[in-house]
């Protein structure tokens, strides 16, 4: 979670640099072998120019492919998994590194670290599990998808040409989001004066969406707290978790982003993500530094 | 997160085992010197008989031990912890090995391993960020306390010699918890309905309450779940994550916990825990098996 100022030019050059508007290109993990029963395995992975915002890599997105190296190591698809977030995330080569934690029979947990070849920085730190989800398990929900505009009715995350708007992050341009109409107003200095953003989640080459997208819907919306009436600034995130909850349906994902809590410095974001069947797929939450005045 | 049936003896005989009813003496970690500059640092600690629900010690304990050992490493207060469950908690001797991922100005980053000491078994896994709030930050709340009846009109959680109540778990011994009215009818056989508890948290021995005391708060309740109407069963916790948001004041700290989604196998379980001023101090929300019938 971090967000554009009154910044008009990208601070990344493309130039040579491997891009893709193809999130399951743009997240590829290569093994360089092994097992993580023999020790640790190490992925190649690229962070790919465009999935930025003003040059830092969308935390989401860093998840994703950190996510999708654990989730080959460990042979099943992601429950839960947590990022503590260290460095930027610049575009070039990283490595991942997996280790298992605990293999068992219902659940695999495993610990990542994604770095930045060029650096040797480290970037994220991840812990998470993995396992195959119950569909004999018991069904009890009592939450409704959040309340927003059909697609067609919300808000693609444009300026509009108004002379006081914030710019658009590069991350957009690989999305087909839409904001619901009370959550654009921080756009234009018009916050609704709630921590809320709401809105649709769609990939713009419209691919389908699969438990690591679900990692980049969960931090791809502009910060609830924009909406807040606080000055818009970097909101870097400390820590988040994203608990996998289901394999969407085709169509674009209904979110639902809220910031309850600005103190001692800190704020949390809940998010909750839902597919086109009025199921929940994922939720979210993060731990982020609470903006202040530059 | 595991809970009782109708089982009427505690599975461990605690004999010549360590037992206190202190806090900060149950979750004592010792270091065995070194700094974690030069490498992870190691911890002895000791799990206390007592702090258990039928034999298998709370994980909001286990994950006390663990963080203060993280952060006396770190020097610094924790803000966000999360810890994966890998085997069940038994009492006696324990180590925690504690390694630095990235030590910052603002922030430092430590990964820890609780493993029993007899068994050999890795017991927890946890990652977390360690910092000072900042108490010149922006403040804005947008929620406001459990709205729950003063401690003395909340019902001291026992079973009152009904002959289908569950029994009491050995922790609530340590604890001088209240539920509110409306979150004890699963205790006779008359859940609410809805997968929500709420109540007060305070030690039976009066102990002011940390940072680590609020990892206890976080996971001590009975599980929301069983409000829920589905069958009373282990919930056997996969991850907690907790966020320290605040030092509580002097008093029982008022929580509420609440599970919206019962699918896939998995619940989610959302905790807040607020003290005796009206501020609210910890965020937790832990991923957890859900019930299935035995």
């Amino acid at each position: 979670m971090a967000a554009a100022r009154q910044v008009l030019a990208r601070s990344v050059p493309v130039g040579s640099l491997v891009m893709s508007y193809d999130f399951s290109v743009a997240t590829a993990v290569r093994s360089r072998g092994g097992t993580v029963d023999s020790g640790s395995v190490i992925y190649d992975a690229e962070v790919h120019a465009g999935w930025d915002i003003l040059g830092n890599a969308n935390g989401g997105y860093l998840m994703a492919i950190a996510a999708r190296a654990m989730a080959d190591a460990a042979g099943r698809p992601p429950l839960t998994v947590t990022a503590h977030y260290l460095s930027p995330g610049a575009v070039g080569p990283h490595t991942v590194e997996v280790g298992a934690v605990r293999v068992g029979r219902r659940l695999a947990t495993m610990t990542a670290s994604l770095v930045n070849v060029a650096s040797g920085r480290e970037v994220i730190r991840l812990l998470g599990s993995f396992g195959a989800s119950d569909p004999d398990g018991p069904f009890h929900v009592d939450a409704t998808p959040p309340a927003i505009p059909a697609y067609d009715e919300c808000f693609v995350d444009v300026d509009g040409g108004l002379p006081d708007a914030q710019p658009i992050p590069e991350l957009q341009q690989r999305l087909a989001m839409r904001l619901a109409p009370d959550s654009v107003g921080f756009r234009s200095g018009r916050p609704s004066g709630r921590a809320q953003v709401s809105g649709w989640f769609a990939f713009a080459d419209g691919s389908s969406i699969d438990e690591f997208g679900l990692m980049l819907a969960a931090d791809a919306f502009p910060p609830a707290v924009f909406n807040s009436g606080l000055p818009v600034s970097w909101v870097p995130t400390v820590e988040m978790t994203v608990h996998i909850r289901g394999l969407p349906a085709p169509g674009p994902l209904a979110t639902v982003f809220r910031t309850r809590f600005i103190s001692g410095g800190m704020l949390e974001e809940d998010g909750e993500v839902w597919d086109s069947e009025g199921r929940l797929v994922a939720l979210a939450r993060q731990l982020a530094l609470a903006p202040r005045p530059l």
